[in-house]
């Protein structure tokens, strides 16, 4: 692999499909910007104090429109911004070219090799030899994560000389990490150690954020985290709303196929299987749902879905959706026994919630591309076939173009807020190496910013009234542990 | 008001509207019985070992078919029980009529005056001389109340002899509250004193939950209290579920309105309100919601509702439900200036929601009763009426039977386990004088005796599954800021 | 049985359950009044020209509230009226009181027996010596059939003196009918001859509607018929929003049991079970259908409903409501297999879709009666109980209201024109006995009389507009086959 | 414009985009197949017959992966195919590709210039010397248009010898049909009657339909015409539950807009106009409905809509969407009062119904190309700019893929069904120059075909049942004028 870093003519480094789509890239990130006032307003708001003057921000994020509208607020309140996409497929290369052209680093593309993709996310954090990022946006944990396993490796390596071995490993991915770690070692033993001094990352995907708590938990967090997911703007609107909008969006554009009559099977009902079993409820499919929470599975029988076990319902259903973040939920033995032409996908952050490597090296199966992203793939005993969308990985991102910007604005006004917080607090020790929330009167002013552009207009408590309940006029309104 | 006690020829005290209805609330009770699994399923696993034999429990609680349900499940666990409603409209007569035949103390008729209310809180608190209950199931927090308004003028009295004073207080209820303190403090000064040494409350609800954090916060509280409410099998399933149901049953019974068609505006989108919009919505209706806080504004609006303020759409709308928990949300200026036969109704636990003092005092203002707890009242300018239900009080309990057996066999479960609980640990010191939340393994369990009934089969995690996502097989599977 | 007639102080007859209820009657009317836009407003367009003045109308139609709108829109606009309920369970006794004490002659109360029941409908025939009624405003056709069972007996009788025989039939409620007839035609021998010189009918269901059209084409329909019941405004509204409406209501009011989570099954996908099936659906039940009708099974599929037969999910399914036009959907044998306190019950017209006799006959069975139209029958094999509703008639009549009072202005209103018609065209031939539909533009009307009370503005069309798509300016707008 | 027609090795004509697209395209259709079971149980039941052996056959339908599915079932039967769209922008290039190699003569490429288009239509007329097809295929009846218009032409030429005048219209399109007719009957003077002698026409859409029944009305039908819109198996499911599909679908790939939170206008509320709002609503729109006909406004309101003017809201709404089939719904000065980036579109067959002559005209207006059918159009004065799809036309085919494969079946087995029909008796006499309908049996099969792919099971009556309802044991079930 000899990738090149290419530059622009100011000087500023990329690697993107195809520059020539810059100009439509900027009309989309025009027509994004009306749909996302939480950003916008920041930009408002925060744009003539330049308030991230100094900061250098890796972003390892889906490289959308939508990030695009993130990247240049980053940058309008004073940042310098590198960014990787955190999916192989997720990239719209249109953003990826304009944002390349006019804003920041960018290194991504849709459809990435694995180790396209890494070379990717260690180019981001590469701000040359001063160090590392100062902060870092990350979706995912796989920013976070290289930094972590590279500081480990080189304590090791530090102690006795021992580099990671590749062949410790038998998850492919994880190989291509550690070789990478390894290559560096040898140029760099410091790279990642200079890098674990930054102020803090924030992150935005519930995936990433039980990482980051399991390091908490080991006492092995290097910085400060803000977990934005778990802001009800974020985790309460992106991930159902946005899901809601974008799994029948990634059907359709995938395969066409009418999802009224069918039956859907949603693995997993907590915000993301909520909002995939509404959108396959209300076009008409019939929804299934598989749980192992028992609060969760009385939440759908009372939205009068069944909750059955796979095993169940597996040779009768159409469409197969994992939403668990766990691993191991369809396996190839469930597909062998799938209705000819059934979808199964996955719109989890990872891609191991579909057997996939026990779906590659059935014996005899045959994988037909009908395009990319869609494959369907045959058994030999029946010459049966399943869809598999992008491959396993999130079907959303794969398949179509994401989440749509309005809900995206919420989850990103978010990611800056944190951002803000971090850079504010960098050297006040605020922050310590822990997870935190952002505070609900933030969480809440998040919200306000994208209700006027729905035409909404709130109820003002009177003095009275909010003493009557305990909360100041201006809220907070919840106490923390309210569910919304 | 000279209220006797009557007593059955056991000897068991009693005060029910019409003891000969005790057997069709026998019939009525053994159905809600199939209906209610998890305090059935409590009565197999601990019924033989009569865990609650001793405990002498007070509960101030809509006296309805399910409460009876729950009644002879703390019976059949050993407990002695007195009872009283916690609403002068929501007694179910036939319910109790059969609790007081054959299982408790009931001091409880449907269409009590607020003195009669008290004077039953006073009877269901009155074990005899040795004091007061062992527990108190709570909902709304009046038995807890009472207790401690009692104990802080039996100090005030004991210091230098003053007694409460009812024209203290402009609050007519209020004014009956002291009344009996004062009252009580000539016969027993210690009366409240003696009562305080007990174990522990369980509250059922927002409001009163609320109530309880604040004497918290205030050093107040006298005794340990388990927050119900805020079990997730509680607030996300009675609040919302439950209203969702028991909306359009009150709304039906009491004006036969069709729904379909009409503009309904729903006062507050928390579990309440979002159960009452969506029931709004899904029966045809328009709604539009009213909100102080954006988060919730912002959910709405995702549900394709709109959020204007009440002063907007005052003079447009056919149906108006609070649910805020907070007072003066509808007020006699918004009612002159709705349609003709408006509906307005409360289904809040509180009735400060709607402003009835400034209704029943309009001048020239006629109340036409068209059946109980449905009244017509005409305001003088326009000869234009409006609806209003159960007199401002919860609507769902006044006008129809409140919320179903399933649902509440949740809500009663979890109080089941709280008493449980606080009985059990009544001398190991494990709960000091604060409130308290069940822990998520037994909200899980709440929901698991309830999934039966309904058909659904759990999905069981494998090892490697729950050793992937840092969970217990058997649960809990979710971290405690988990919104669901 | 012995009936007596009775007479208000004025002279005019009626038999009622409880003329003191006439007051409450009447505040409910008032109500009513406002929810019926359609009525009220012809009461103001032909009240002043009195166009049924001299027509003597008699109406076998369930005496609620709303059709008391109905009668005092026809007396307004001129006529005289006679009236008894089509359904033994379908009287709302104030309705009635209210309506024989200020407007017309009725003769209804809720819960009469089979005897009492045709004798409320011989009384509304009963003109006196004259003959009877000019017109009828019948609902599934009992009125109607008597009339004609009334004539064919007389035939046989003058021919041949050969009087009917109630044995002839094994059909306990057409004995009852024979009965009459027979003790009629000794009294009198022309009585229903007199009476087949009646200017038409107008009918309001599918069932009654059925009955006329094989009259029509075995050539025994003794004048002319207006079939209501497929003007769009009553079968696309009524059946469907209706029922969406008063299945729920009905529901509530007779179990109190929680819809969400209940496996709910259908009987019959037309407008009736179409809107049962969103009702269902809509309250968070699953919702299984069974259809004979490929189309209209096509058409639940598309919704997510599942089609399967009630063999299929007989023991699985909480609610089973039938909804067909048929006879022998549920039979003895299939409740037999149902769960513990299943539900059953029927809102088809006609009482034959659920096997009454073969429950009541099976060695064994136990009948305990909860309240009136709700009884649990117990098998004696099992021990397990179902549940029936109102005797397994008409359950939204018999367990709550029936209808609200919008949708059915919209019948009535359809049923008030049919009736003005056929009395203007009285001798002018237009009508043959034959059965007729209502013209689209009055149709159209109707609807037209029902937007206001909702707020809604129509667009107008333009005249070229008008003349792009072929039509008037001011409709009717579409093909007489065009379905909405 | 010289456009070359173009040959397969095996002789065949054909013109499309690319050719290489073909291998794609095949995979397509044979993913379609799999949803489609009406088509392809048609293959297996008529198939072996050849019953269109002999058959020449145009079509004028969007060339799309689902109708490459019809012409291979038509194929399949024996026909002789020669295909082109009937919209400048619904063919998809690959179905396109694969049919014109593999089994019809295709002239169809998506983004058709409009004479381009009606060069295409020609071609797929053009039969050799020996006249035109024996059957049409018809999608909004321009290929019938053009051989009525054409046989007018040549009769006013023989008798005088005039040629049509383009200039006597300005309809643009216009201009080029009569163009295309005068430059022909200078070749061959008796072209389109020779054409004439066709055994009939299959029409597909409301608005086709129309025009066939104003011909009919007018006497100048040419040919017999089956109405295939008006089977219940084509208007009420893909007029219906297409649209519901296609219309976010659309939308989504055009714009990203989240559609949840935004208020949609739908003009018109027939069948197009119910799915669209239905599918708005279920994505969490808030849906206004504009309407002309109080019987669909009353069925709007009876789901909840609000109906009002377009006025009443053209500057609060965010999406509009046209499918009156009228023209002039939405006028430049309307669009010029819309919030900025609004999104304007048009579901309905023609581009009338959006004024995009006005748009384009209008002085200082500006057109920015997103991409193919996306722009952007911004007014001078305001500087702020609407989003137009489709330049106005089909915006579901202009922007996706059309209505799901599934919906299609149901349509095209009408459309199969027709053509059989046609061919059948094209010597019988049985059909007349006049408009028919499908019997209802045949419409009852289609849906009947559709069932299993579903799971359902349907319900068979018993003869004692048949008979108690009148009809058939195997059917049909309904009338003629049962609405569904």
């Amino acid at each position: 692999m000899a990738l090149l870093v290419e530059k622009t003519t100011s000087g500023r480094e990329y690697k993107v499909k195809d520059m020539s789509q810059a100009d439509f890239g900027r009309l989309e990130i025009e027509l994004a910007e009306v749909e996302m006032p939480g950003l916008m307003s920041c930009r408002s708001e925060f744009g003539p104090s330049q308030p991230l003057k100094g900061a250098r921000i890796t972003g390892s994020l889906h490289m959308t429109i939508q990030t695009a509208v993130l990247i240049e607020t980053l940058t309008a309140l004073g940042a310098e911004v590198r960014w990787c996409s955190c999916n192989i497929f997720s990239t719209q290369d249109h953003a990826a070219a304009a944002i390349a052209r006019d804003s920041a680093a960018v290194f991504a593309w849709k459809g990435e090799t694995l180790q396209e993709y890494w070379w990717c996310t260690e180019r981001a954090l590469d701000w040359g030899p001063g160090g590392g990022p100062d902060l870092i946006v990350d979706d995912g944990g796989d920013a976070t994560l290289l930094i972590h396993e590279g500081v480990k490796a080189e304590e090791i390596y530090e102690k006795d000389g021992t580099l990671p071995d590749p062949n410790s490993t038998d998850n492919a991915e994880f190989q291509i990490v550690l070789t990478i770690i390894r290559d560096g070692l040898k140029t760099d033993p410091k790279k990642y150690h200079k890098m674990k001094r930054l102020f803090g990352v924030s992150e935005e995907t519930t995936t990433g954020v039980k990482r980051l708590y399991q390091m908490q938990a080991n006492g092995t967090l290097l910085f400060p985290a803000i977990n934005v997911n778990d802001s009800v703007t974020k985790s309460k609107f992106d991930n159902l709303y946005g899901c809601r909008h974008s799994l029948p969006d990634g059907l359709m554009r995938a395969t066409d196929i009418m999802i009224a009559g069918k039956v859907a099977v949603i693995a997993g009902y907590g915000d993301v299987g909520k909002g995939c079993a509404a959108a396959m409820k209300q076009a008409g499919a019939r929804v299934i749902v598989t749980e192992i929470d028992p609060i969760c599975a009385l939440q759908a029988l009372m939205e009068g879905l069944q909750v059955l076990t796979l095993e169940d319902v597996v040779s009768e259903a159409d469409i197969f959706v994992t939403t668990t973040g766990n691993k191991d939920i369809i396996m190839v033995d469930h597909m062998r026994k799938m209705k000819n032409n059934a979808i199964v996908c996955n719109i989890g952050h990872f891609d191991n919630e579909i057997d996939m490597l026990g779906l590659e090296t059935y014996p005899g199966v045959k994988r037909i591309t009908i395009k990319p992203q869609t494959d369907r793939w045959v058994f030999p005993e029946t010459n049966s076939g399943i869809i598999v969308l992008a491959e396993g990985r999130l079907m959303n991102l794969g398949c179509a173009t994401g989440h749509p910007s309005f809900v995206m604005s919420c989850s990103f006004t978010n990611q800056l807020i944190a951002q803000l917080e971090l850079w504010k607090e960098r050297e006040t020790g605020k922050y310590e190496k822990k997870v935190y929330v952002l505070p609900k009167h933030l969480d809440e002013k998040v919200a306000a910013l994208h209700l006027g552009k729905l035409g909404a207009k709130l109820t003002k408590l009177s003095k009275d009234q909010a003493d009557y309940i305990s909360v100041p006029i201006e809220g907070p309104y919840k106490p923390a542990h309210y569910r919304y």
